[in-house]
């Protein structure tokens, strides 16, 4: 993989940082905390500002108290003084999401922090809100002109959303027509903060800088791929919430199907963000579509014992909180080879996971895998055979292993967000999914959605380990 | 790997062990212990005798006395009431190995034995002596009949022979011809203890039973083999034994040569030793031989400084203690990749290791190794690149490893002559050097050591990493 150069000797232009929703949750658990290791790791501008934007009316000084209150970082793990420093670059502006006077007093203190600087300065946009809310703010910023650079050749303006990104094609489709017909698609920054994980990261660089593995990412060795994200917990009070997208939306579209494009997707001819994007989208393109006929062989949905019992949750629910899926990629190098996803809430244990299967030799049960644990203990194996010591040539199966937690100790220093949103600073949009991706995830997914009513739901207990 | 009946399972045949040579320090630190562990085991034949034979004249319970305090055990290891049982099974012989009336002698007891069995039992003879005696022991073992079985269909006579198996190819034929005019080759057992290793074994399962490595095992994905047998120490004492013989007669023509048959031989079609066997030896018959032009450009040959002042060493001598010879296997698997076997005395470190190198991306520098280390520290370890953690996409080598020890805790628990031995009373001769690799074996390495005085020799100091 060719590298990247060293982030930290970029200077970075003066940037404005608005955040909608900074009193929600997000915001307090993970953005501002990834603001402030990249201000105390100095790889924030010299010169930023943070605004923060939310409906409840707060001083300046309430709201430092508040978002101190909830901030989420370990006693310790900043110097005070960082911290009141930090504070320093942030203020609030308290408006409504559907107010366009509230944007034009966004729009003049945006103004007024540019002629204090005496420059045109980057504008940072996060959607930190529902998403049922995106379409309104993007409007309105567009109408009040904020999201316009500034001058021709410096003050870009960027835009980040979180997934989920629609809930099905048709309004992945709509929310996709607001943001192109408002920003061009190196403006939008769409979080999925999985594709920001180390370890997903990490099947990249596997792949592509170890050329001994190349020759066997195919058919022609590989017999399947089964990509595992199980959760133990259940709905942990956030049955009403679960409840209208079940499993298939809220992790198949987006965290399986990526992790699926990565292990799958073709070598990109460079490590340019555009051209690992495109072949993500790629191989994603390529997904056969599950007709109707083959649904039930190819498709299978659960739901654990007492899920419609929980808070929140419908007594006469259907939504499924698991689903196996065998998918099939239409390419000379996957034909015939299925790649299982496969999650469930209320499984045995908590754990993410893609397993490639060797195929073996004819007549031998020794199955090489290899390995990519995502979460815990993320790391990379690959299960051989060894011959079991002693008289005779009996083998057994024993792990190659790296484990990143064993060898690298500062792997936890560097948090998704705190990646992406350097990221965004520097516009690399590697680690961001593109619309090409997701409607590609989309189209794939929703002819399940649609039919997935038809299949019988399978009940689970507790602490199951698959569901047949 | 097709595993073989569980060895512990086979009834074995009455069997009487001559050993020629008892009073020698091999049989004294190796031999013996080995049938003590297997005794132990219950994995000897039920009706069993061990003959010792030697010059030294010796009663019965001073044998016992000799034998006991050389025996090299640990304190506790074996309980005191195996030991003195094993000890009963043990009788000593008396004799020159060049007087017929001492073989006339044997054979009278070995028919003794027999006739109290009232079985015409197994007959095993060991040759634990000098090479220089071979010759003369066998055609006199041939010549009392004592070789010959003692009926049609029940008792086998064997013979086991230890390394060298000659000086050269003239030397290596000669050997060949006394013992393939006296022995079927099915009789013959020589012993090249490295190839009893645990380690060395498991190229071989690591190879066939991992199918996933079988498409990369060739010139296509391999850019180049390394075999190194370093040792630490210089002549100990053993400069008189050594100084005839150099690096190339001592390690090269066999342990050498046998890791670089391991991996670089063809799958054989199955597990049967001759199968096996008959793989190891095609392979190295293809090493392509250096010629006296190019012998300079592919063979180093070198002295540590200080070895000529060593004990029993010659003050002129130009014995080689460091070589290294760069091999090529004329094959289409192996065509152009270069197989470097390097050893010396006096190096950095006391190690064995096969490192195969995998070709790199074109213009990349991450380079895969795949090692397998031999000893110390026994395991297998692929050299892989992985993303460092936090910004940017620098990559950085770690090991996928597995080392024995840490899993396999048994492994110390068989040593190497206790599975040949075994493997001799089984018949089963994967673990011995056949003929046909033997003559190969000097084929290859007799050219060099003809020429070796042609080439300068190059000093190194002790602690030497390589030699230039």
């Amino acid at each position: 993989m060719t590298s990247s150069t060293n982030p930290n000797s970029i200077p970075l232009h003066p940037t404005i940082f608005v955040i909608f929703g900074i009193t929600g949750d997000l915001a307090a658990r993970k953005l501002i905390p990834a603001l402030l290791h990249l201000y105390s790791k100095k790889m924030l501008p010299q010169r930023f500002s943070i605004i923060g934007f939310s409906r409840r009316p707060m001083a300046r000084d309430e709201f430092r108290e508040y978002i101190r209150e909830r901030l989420n970082v370990r006693p310790g793990q900043f110097k005070e003084e960082d911290i009141k420093h930090f504070f320093d670059h942030m203020s609030y502006e308290q408006g409504l999401f559907d107010d366009p006077r509230a944007y034009a007093r966004l729009a003049d203190k945006l103004n007024d922090i540019d002629s204090r600087w005496g420059q045109c300065s980057n504008k940072l946009f996060h959607l930190s809100v529902p998403p049922t809310l995106y379409e309104g703010i993007l409007e309105r910023l567009a109408q009040s002109r904020l999201t316009a650079p500034c001058a021709d050749d410096t003050g870009w303006t960027r835009v980040l959303i979180e997934k989920p990104f629609g809930n099905d094609t048709a309004t992945a489709h709509r929310l996709d027509r607001v943001l192109g017909t408002l920003f061009k698609e190196e403006q939008i920054f769409r979080i999925d903060h999985y594709l920001a994980k180390e370890s997903l990261q990490n099947i990249l660089a596997f792949r592509f800088t170890n050329s001994m593995f190349e020759p066997l990412w195919n058919r022609d060795s590989i017999e399947k791929v089964h990509i595992r994200l199980f959760e133990k917990k259940g709905m942990e009070g956030r049955g009403a919430f679960y409840d209208p997208v079940g499993a298939l939306r809220d992790v198949g579209q987006n965290h399986m199907l990526m992790m699926l494009a990565l292990v799958s997707m073709d070598k990109p001819k460079n490590f340019k963000a555009d051209t690992i994007r495109k072949e993500r989208a790629k191989v994603l393109s390529k997904l056969l579509k599950i007709p109707l006929r083959t649904m039930e062989k190819f498709v299978v949905r659960g739901q654990y014992e007492g899920y419609t019992s929980e808070p929140g949750v419908s007594a006469t629910s259907s939504t499924e909180t698991y689903f196996r899926v065998q998918a099939s990629i239409n390419s000379p190098r996957w034909k015939g080879v299925p790649f299982y996803l496969e999650s469930g809430k209320g499984m045995v244990e908590s754990k993410t996971a893609i397993d490639v299967y060797f195929k073996t030799n004819k007549g031998s049960t020794h199955q090489n895998i290899l390995t990519f644990r995502i979460q815990p203990d993320e790391g990379i194996k690959i299960r051989f055979f060894v011959k079991t010591p002693g008289q005779g040539f009996e083998v057994e199966p024993k792990p190659l292993k790296f484990s990143y937690s064993e060898t690298m100790p500062t792997l936890g220093s560097t948090t998704d967000y705190e990646r992406l949103i350097f990221d965004v600073f520097r516009g690399d949009q590697t680690l961001f999914a593109s619309t090409e991706e997701i409607m590609s995830s989309w189209k794939f997914i929703t002819p399940i959605l649609e039919n997935l009513n038809k299949l019988p739901i399978k009940k689970y207990e507790r602490g199951a380990q698959e569901v047949e």
